[in-house]
C-alpha cells in the first residue's frame, strides 16, 4: 500500500509516521505540506533520521489521487476544502480533523466558527469509531476519524446507554487531557512554564467535541439529551482520562454495567474492561491503541462512575485512523498496532 | 507567641515552618517528633539551613502544654490519642489531621479504618473552615483543620447551597490533586516513574473526605443528600482543582450564582471570585493561601459547573491552620499569609 | 519607596511584583509597558487579583524619572536605548537584561547580535553580583543585574579562583536550567509537549553568558582564561544547577576549598555552603534568594566538582535585583527576601 | 525461541516484555520471581492485560535451563549467585545487572559493596556493548549487558579515544538521567514530590559505573586514565543525556571528530550521528534503541563537547539486551527493535 499524509508536521502526522513505519502492509509513505515543500523531514525532526529522510512534497490533487490511502491531519477548516475534489476517486481518505464529523453544517459553523464542508460531502463521510461502525467503515471512502475526547467517552458510555442501564438525561463528563492534544503550535496555553505544575479547566461548556458526542450517542443508542462536558489540561504530554457520571437506572447493578461492557467488547482487541482496581490511569495505555474502561456504582448515591483512558495520539487519533484503514482494506484490525503500552 | 509543631517532617509540617518563619507574631518554633529525637532538622532538610537548625524534640505532654499554640500534622490515628490529654489546658491546638473532623465516631471508624478519638473530645473540636466558622474558631481550643479537598469544594459550594441556588440532591464533584497531598512517605502510588506522565483516578467513592463534606454541608446549609465525589492524581506536586456539577435550580441564572459567591466572600481576603476567564488553573494560587472560584451555567443543560482551586499545602493545610491561629489570637487573618502566588 | 517596573509581563517582572509586594519599604509599584497600555494587570494575570489591579502605564521618560527605583526586565536590546537618558537623574536603575553587563561594546555585538549601549553608559554601569561588589553597588545609579547562569557559577567559582585553589585554565561548566529562564514568549523550544520528558543541550559554546562570566572572573580574580560552558534545558519551571569542574591545584585539599567558600560567605546571608550530602538539588532553594554551594574533590583524579543551585527567577533575576536595591538604599540586604524555600 | 525473564517486575523486565512481545522469533515468554510466585502478571500490571496473563513462576534451576535464552533484570548481588550454576549449559544468559561487568572482583566489591561473582564466572562473561564487541557476543553464553550510563558515554567516546583525537587524561563526563534508572522500588530519592521540579546531583564521584567505563575504555582503546564522572537526576521518567568534555588533541578539527564517529558507526543501525543542530535532546530517541551523538569543538578553548542520548530502558538496558540476543542467535540486529522514537 502507498500511503500519503497531509499535515505530517503536526503531532497526529508524526504519530501516523511512527506507527505506519512498522506496518507490514505499507510499502511507502509520502508526506505533503502546504508550506514547507522540499524540506528533508528528518532535518526538521531529528528523531526520524534514517527513518524518513525524504523531502516534503507539495499538495497537488493529481498526485494525491495516486495513493491507496490518504491521511489528513490538519487544523479545522483545511480538509473541508481539500478533500471534496477527491471524493469518488479510488483513494481512501481518512480525515483526523473535525471537518467531516458533524452531519449538520450549521452545527459545524456554530462550534468550529469556520465554514463547513459541502453538505453532499458530509453525507458521504462515515464516522470512524471502529468498534461501533465497522461495517460502514469497510465500505466508506471517506472516514471522519473521531476526536480524542469522543473516543474515550463514547467507547465507555455507548454500551451502557444502548442497553438503558444509565440515565441518558443526566450525564456529566469530566475529561482530563495531556497537552499534546493541543497540537504542535506554540501558544501561551501550551507554554511549558505556565502548563507545568498546573491543572486547568478550559473551554467550559464550549468544546467542539460536544456535538460530536451527542450526534453519535443519538446515532447508536437513540438517546438525544444534551450532555455536560468539561475539559481540563493536566501537565503531561500524552493521555486522556474521562470520568463520566450518570445515575444507574432503577434496579441496575454494577455487575450489569460491567457485563454490558464486557459483552460489547468481547471480540474487540483494543478495548479492555478493567475490574477490581484502586489505581486506574493513563499510563496503562501509553503509546498503545488500547482504550481501558472501569466502572463503579456508588451504593450511597446509586450513581455510576465510568472511567476510560486512551493515548490521545494513538486510539484518539493516528492509531484509530490506522485501525480504520485496516478495516477498509480487509486486514486484521491489529496490523501495525500491537505496541505494548510503555507504562513507564 | 511560642509555637510547637508535631509531625514537622511531613509536608504539612514543612509548610507550617515555611509560613510561620515569617509570621510577625511568632517568636519561636519548636519541632516535635516521635522517632527522630535529637536530629538537627536542617541536616535532614537542607533547604532549612540557617532557618531551622535546632534539634527535633521528644514529644512530652508537659512540654507541649507550655506552648501558646500547637500544630499537629500527623497521619490519621495519632492525634486521637495524643491531643485529648491537652484539652482544657491553655495551649491552643490546631490539628491538621482528620482525627477530629467527624463528629460521629462510627463514621470515623468506617471511613478511616481506625479507632476514633473519644466522643467527648470530638464534641469539643471546632471545624476550622475559617470563612464559615470564624466565631466558633475564636473561642475554640481545639481546631479540626479541614481536609484539602473539602476546603476547595466547600468554599465553592456552600454559598450556592445555602441560598438554594443549586440542586443539593444531584451534586457530583470531580477533584484533581497534585501528589504532595499523599505526604512524604514513598509508595508505589507516589513513585515518580509511575506518577509522572500519568493521570489516575483512585479511591473511587471511598475517600474519607466524603463524610467530612456531607457533615459540613449539613451543618451550614441544612442539606443532607449524599454526594458523589471522586479523586484524581495528576502529575504535579501542589494544587487541587475541584470541578463540581449540579443543576441550577428552576429559574436561577449564572449571575445569581456569581453574586452569591461575591457577596458571601466580599470581606474575606483569601477567597477570590474569578469572572470571564477561559483558563482557570491551580497555578494562580500556587504557594499562596487563596481559594479562587469560577462558576458557569451551561445554557444547554441548565447545569452549573463550579470550579475552585487551592494550594493543597497552604489553604488546604498549613495556611488555613495559621489563618485559624490568627483568628484564635485576635490577629488580622492575613498575618503571615500574604504570599503572592508563584504562578510560574 | 516608589518602584517602577518596565517589562512587568515577563517572568522577571512578575517575580519582582511577587517579591516587592511584601517588601516593607516599598509603598507603591507602577508597571510600564510598551504595547499593553491601559490593561488592568490582574485581568491579564489572574493570580494578581486583589494584589495588583492597576492598569499598565505607557513608558514616558518624564514619568520614569519620578521613581526612587526603576527595574527593567526586558529582552536584550531594549534598555540599551531606554535607560541612557535617565543616567544622571536621581532614579536608581536596576537592569535585569544583559544590555549593561559587558563593558566591551564589541563583545556585546558579537554575542548578543544587537547594537550595544553607548560606551559612556556602559562605563557607568556597575555589575550587580551583590556578594562581590557591594561597595560599588551602594554608590551606583545603574546596576547591571547578573545573568541567571553567571550568578550560580560565579558565586561558586570566584572564591576558589581568587585564592588560586583550582586551575583557572581548565574550567568546564555544565549548567542545567528550568524552562522559565527562556521567558514568557511561546516557542517550539518551550512548547510543553517537546520540553516535557526531555533533557536537551542548546546553544553549545555560544551562550551569551560566557563573556559575562569571563569578564567577571577577570575583574575579581585576575584570571583571564576562556572557559568551556554548556547549557541544558530540563523539564521543570524554576531552578538552575551548575556543575563546574576544574583540577585542584597542586596540594590543595577538599577541606581548603570548603574553607575558602565558608570564609568568603560567612557574613553573606544568601549563600549557604552545604557539607556532607548525597543529594543536592534545585528544590532546596525553590522560590528563595539562596545560592547553595557544594564542593568535592575526586581523590582518583584530583579534580574538583563544584555544584551550585539557585532559583533562576529569584537569586538569578528579581531577588538579586531587590537585594541590590536594598544595598543601594542602605537597607538590610534581606529586606523582603526572607522567603523560605518551598522544597516541595 | 523460548525466553525466560528473571526479575520481570522491575523496569528492565517490563521493558523486555514490551519489546519481546512483538519480536518475530520469540514464541514464548516466561516470567520468574523470587517472591511473587503464582501472581497473574497482568493483575499486578494492568497495562499487560491480554498481553501477559500468565502467572509468575518460581525460580528453579532445572526449569531455567530449558530456555533458549534467559534475561536477568535483578538488583546487584542476585545474579552473581543465581547464574554461575547455569554456565556451560545450552541456555544463553543475558544479565542486565552489574554483577558480571567488572572483571576484577575486588573492584566489584569496592564499588558495589557486595560480594562479587566467582572469578571463573567473571572470566567467561562478555561485555555486551554490541557495536564494539559483536564477535565475542556471537560466541558468548553469558553476556554482561552494559550499564545505562556507560552505554551512552562509551558509544560516544570510544571512537574518539581509539583514534587519539581527544586527550584521554582530561575527560570529564556530566550525565543526566531520568528517574526510571533508579528502578521500581519507592524511596525518598524517587518520591514524586521531591523529584518533580528538581534537578539534583547524586553519588558524586562514587557511581559504580565509573570502573565499568574505565575498564571498557582500556579494553577497546588502550587508554587507562581515570575519568571524572558525575550523575544528575532530572524530573523525567526516561532518557539519559551525557555531556562529555575533553581537549581535542593538537591539530585535531571538529570535522575529524565527526568523521571518526560516522565511520565507526557507518554500518551500525542504532547509532546516529547528528550534525548541525541547536537542540539535541533525549526525546529524539524516546522509546527506541537509538543512541544519537553530537560533537562540537569550541574554537575558543579547543575543547570538544561530546553529547549522546539514549533511552535508558531501551538502548541502556532491555533493547541492547535484545540486540545482543539477536547477535547471539544470528538474527538481524534490528529484529524486534525497529520502534520509531515517540518524540512527543
Amino acid at each position: 500500500m502507498k500511503v500519503g499524509i497531509i499535515g505530517a508536521s503536526g503531532y497526529g502526522g508524526l504519530e501516523l509516521i511512527r506507527l505506519l513505519h512498522n506496518h507490514s502492509e505499507v510499502e511507502r509513505i509520502d508526506l505533503f505540506t502546504s508550506s514547507e515543500e522540499g524540506i528533508i523531514f528528518s532535518h526538521k525532526y531529528a528523531h526520524l533520521l534514517n527513518i524518513h529522510d525524504q523531502p516534503l512534497l507539495k499538495i497537488e490533487n493529481d498526485k494525491l489521487a495516486e495513493f491507496d490511502v490518504l491521511f489528513a491531519s490538519t487544523p479545522a477548516g483545511v480538509t473541508s476544502e481539500l478533500l471534496p475534489p477527491l471524493i469518488g476517486k479510488r483513494t481512501r481518505l481518512i480525515d483526523l480533523s473535525g471537518d467531516f464529523r458533524l452531519k449538520d453544517p450549521a452545527q459545524y459553523k456554530q462550534w468550529y466558527k469556520k465554514e463547513p464542508a459541502p453538505k453532499s460531502a458530509l453525507e458521504k463521510s462515515v464516522y470512524g469509531l471502529t468498534e461501533w461502525n465497522e461495517k460502514a467503515i469497510q465500505q466508506a471512502q471517506l472516514i471522519a476519524n473521531p476526536g480524542c475526547y469522543p473516543t474515550a467517552v463514547l467507547l465507555s458510555l455507548l454500551p451502557l446507554l444502548k442497553e438503558n442501564l444509565i440515565d441518558a438525561t443526566q450525564i456529566v463528563i469530566d475529561a482530563k487531557s495531556g497537552v499534546s492534544g493541543a497540537g504542535n503550535k506554540p501558544s501561551q496555553m501550551t507554554h511549558f512554564s505556565e502548563t507545568n505544575e498546573n491543572t486547568a479547566i478550559y473551554k467550559i461548556h464550549q468544546h467542539q467535541h460536544i456535538p460530536e458526542m451527542e450526534q453519535t450517542i443519538s446515532q447508536f443508542t437513540g438517546h438525544a439529551s444534551p450532555i455536560t462536558f468539561t475539559t481540563h489540561l493536566v501537565p503531561m504530554t500524552r493521555g486522556i482520562l474521562a470520568t463520566s457520571y450518570a445515575p444507574a437506572n432503577e434496579g441496575v447493578t454494577e455487575k450489569q454495567l460491567v457485563n454490558a461492557l464486557e459483552e460489547t467488547y468481547a471480540h474487540h482487541p483494543f478495548v479492555r474492561i478493567i475490574k477490581e482496581t484502586n489505581k486506574f490511569g493513563t499510563n496503562q495505555v501509553y503509546g498503545s491503541n488500547y482504550c481501558d474502561i472501569h466502572v463503579r456504582v456508588d451504593p450511597r448515591t446509586n450513581r455510576a462512575t465510568i472511567v476510560s483512558v486512551i493515548d490521545n495520539l494513538v486510539k484518539g487519533a493516528a492509531g484509530q485512523g490506522i485501525q480504520n484503514m485496516n478495516v477498509q482494506f480487509g486486514l486484521d484490525q491489529t496490523t501495525g498496532l500491537q505496541q505494548v503500552p510503555l507504562f513507564i
